[in-house]
């Protein structure tokens, strides 16, 4: 194992994540800590004042004893635009040198941009999208297309900038917003190829700006779940953020459900930054993205010392169940008999197709409950699946697995699905119940756990199904136990379940 | 790591238990399987009947399957009345270790009651009790007192027998009621140590049907949480079960929420024993134990290749440390400092004294919800400690120290508390928010996690605490996070807090 500190020098704050990362490359962000340094509010010259140094200083230091202190075996430093840009930089980096030990990676506009697209590349399921990172002294666009770079651009402003310039701090006059639209209407501009974006491509946004309209969304809509990551609005909803902050005061914005003090007055620019980049490329919803430049620095650094991450669902499944210590065999085959039935069953599932990566997570983490405890595993399960981060799922999927793995040995719905109606329909229960027979027949065919089933064979006849486990000797045990979900099986599909 | 199976063959049903046990005797149980065999429905002369025997065979060669397919180390086969009783006994033993070569141990009554007691004795935090387990073919009475056995006995009938006796199975008269009342009070009547039992103590109640009768009370109450072990009923609750079932027909029963259908038709005859010792006795509470048997066999093994148990509480708690690789270290550092802080601020806490376990279990846990997730991980500290079966704690303290974890961060009460309002006073959650606040504080002063502060003096001063961490170096980034906590701290406590 390999213990890992990456700090992450922003112009906004200072930040120390600490990560574990196994023998295959799987990782675990265990701590984190944050400090307001504002080390981008530079004096008029562009200069990083002394006071910020020194504060910025403290802040490594508390960071280098922290790392030493869990013994971490190697401290990764990035810094981004404040240092980047300002003419001063060399006396930092030495003093944070002299001081501290700390070598102080100062990151181009292009490598910037480029652990931002690492981060979210990794961790969210879109073929094609424009990411931003937005900062607090830049900003980062990079332009993919079916998983390659085609473009990208550090633009030399962030939340902190477009904060001072039109002093947005504080309530906004409609002239000041329409200026500053203005202002980044016409730096869009000179980006050529912003021009020739397809539509439909998500913008991806990356940052803490980004995260809080997020949460300042969900918090108006009583979104019942909370995961920051991959959470997608549509740009209507990013206006209306927009706009119930231009006209408050910066009182009045500190009380808004959702945003955080620390960003309260550089949250309006920063704001009119992400509002103003989908009005201008036209797109339709933003997505918005937990992983980012730190996370990225971790995929790179992976990928450089292990082997890559390669598809990203697969990663972060595998990552639970050695985490966790599922019982991988029994698990596997649990996928492997469920995907064959459901491939088999093609008909019965009707337009609720398109199901694979559901499938797959909540088979393979049908039994992840039995880590906090064995007994009523099957809705820890639920709370498992919800909760532990998986990469490459949207929130409803992430959903429905969860459903289905917590059905995987009654059919009873113990958990009330109402209050996900915002994300689930009716027909997606459906689907859940359907997912979760088959977790159900191909848990009962590896009742021993020993993969004696090597496959089964389904056929739909009519107004019944028939199955036929394939093993050297007739699974006896396995079929008694399999034929008990037959009443569930009928009720769910429609048709009898015969089983030989 | 040792795998340990556990087979146990009663009178109702046969179950298997699979459990890892680690270096230091921590034990996880990963499986269990059941099959409802009724090898107690003896024939008239109370001989197993070959077709039971069959059943039998078959599901321990199913078991037997299940260990070598886990690769169990080893299986630890013991049977109970019904094997025990029956004058054909040689022959199925026989037949068993032909067929199967596993040699099942038929327990004797005392040793059964001696299991039963060994599973109570090391999960529920009773100095003194009478412990009940109920079986199919016979009922175990062990009366202990400050954890010394003072006496035990076996009766020789258990569910299936008086089902039998007064065919209790579908709806019962009045007079036949009477009739089974009459002969329990007698047979309880012979043991003569029942008439000396102290007041005030309660029935621990173990076995299938116990739980059962919990799982109908909780049902009928809406009780919020879904445990088994240490749910607290008094008789009256019991006796309303007992009420509700006995004019209702087999149909009638199977549709009562939370009576589970294998055990309807014997669920009578047992819910009259229990009720009736209650009544015998004039005992004032019924405690459910999830523990019983299996997990006294399973602590017996521990006991005699590891080191004892010891405290339950400890032992659990340092069962799931090592389970999910929590910072042992912090996590004592933790519990170190606030336990200091609640020692010298006694006065504050007023009426709520007696939280040291509460504040022991939430302190050391306080990070076990990283192994879910980081972000989020005060949440999941709250769901790792509600659910993962700590020992020694009643459903109120398990809640307490849940809450008390869940806001080591912040001290907003996210997790809504009213639903529990069957189990927390305003006054507890008063308690919760004031161990958080010294959670938080101790927390701040291992920001390094490096044990940087050796102690902490306290001392109430009028309107003010003060606060003197001590440290071979002034902890100045310590002090400056812990200060963050004055507001809430003034809030919950109504003193200013200072810290030098």
């Amino acid at each position: 194992m390999k213990r890992l500190g990456i700090i992450d020098i922003g112009s906004n704050s200072v930040r120390l994540v600490l990560v574990d990362i196994n023998a295959q490359g799987h990782f675990k962000i265990f701590n984190e800590f944050k400090e307001t340094v504002r080390l981008g509010e530079t004096d008029s010259k562009g200069m990083l004042t002394a006071e910020k140094m020194q504060t910025a200083l403290e802040t490594l230091g508390m960071f280098k004893t922290i790392c030493e202190a869990v013994r971490a075996d190697e401290i990764v430093t990035a810094a981004t635009a404040a240092v980047r840009r300002a003419p001063n930089k060399n006396e930092f980096l030495t003093l944070v040198y002299e001081r501290l030990g700390l070598r102080i990676r100062v990151l181009s506009g292009e490598e910037e941009a480029y652990y931002a697209y690492c981060g979210v590349i990794n961790s969210i399921d879109e073929k094609s999208g424009l990411i931003m990172d937005l900062g607090g002294g830049s900003t980062e666009l990079v332009h993919f297309e079916d998983g390659v770079v085609k473009n990208s651009i550090s633009l030399p402003f962030g939340a902190i900038d477009v904060t001072r310039m039109f002093d947005t701090s504080n309530s906004v006059s409609a002239a000041t917003a329409q200026a500053l639209r203005r202002f980044l209407f016409d730096e869009l501009g000179k980006v050529n190829w912003l021009k020739d974006l397809k539509k439909n491509i998500p913008l991806i946004g990356v940052g803490g700006t980004i995260r809080n309209i997020g949460k300042i969304d969900k918090k108006s809509k009583d979104y019942p779940l909370d995961m920051a990551h991959y959470y997608i609005m549509d740009p209507s909803s990013v206006c209306s953020v927009y706009e119930q902050t231009k006209d408050r005061t910066l009182e009045q914005r500190i009380k808004i459900k959702g945003l955080s003090k620390d960003r309260a007055d550089i949250f309006f620019g920063a704001c009119a930054v992400v509002w103003h980049i989908l009005e201008y490329c036209r797109i339709d919803r933003l997505v918005v993205s937990g992983s980012g430049l730190r996370e990225g620095l971790v995929y790179d650094y992976i990928g450089s010392s292990y082997s890559p991450v390669g598809n990203m669902l697969d990663f972060s499944l595998n990552n639970i169940i050695s985490q966790f210590n599922i019982n991988r065999v029994h698990a596997y085959q649990v996928y492997k008999l469920a995907s064959s039935m459901y491939v088999q069953l093609e008909e019965l599932f009707g337009s609720s197709r398109e199901c694979e990566k559901i499938l797959k997570t909540a088979a393979l983490l049908h039994d992840s409950g039995i880590s906090i405890n064995f007994y009523s595993h099957d809705s820890h399960a639920f709370y498992m699946i919800l909760n532990s981060g998986i990469n490459g799922l949207t929130h409803r999927e992430i959903l429905m697995s969860a459903y289905a793995a917590s059905l995987h040995r009654n059919t009873k719905l113990k958990l009330k699905w109402k209050q996900y109606s915002q994300i689930l329909s009716e027909d997606d229960i459906r689907t859940i119940m359907k997912i979760s027979i088959l977790l159900r027949l191909s848990e009962s065919l590896d009742t021993c756990m020993d993969n004696f089933v090597e496959d089964i064979k389904c056929r739909v006849d009519g107004e019944s199904v028939e199955m036929n486990p394939i093993a050297k000797k007739k699974p006896n045990v396995e079929i008694s136990r399999a034929i008990n979900t037959r009443h569930d099986f009928e009720q769910v599909f429609g048709k009898k379940l015969l089983i030989q």
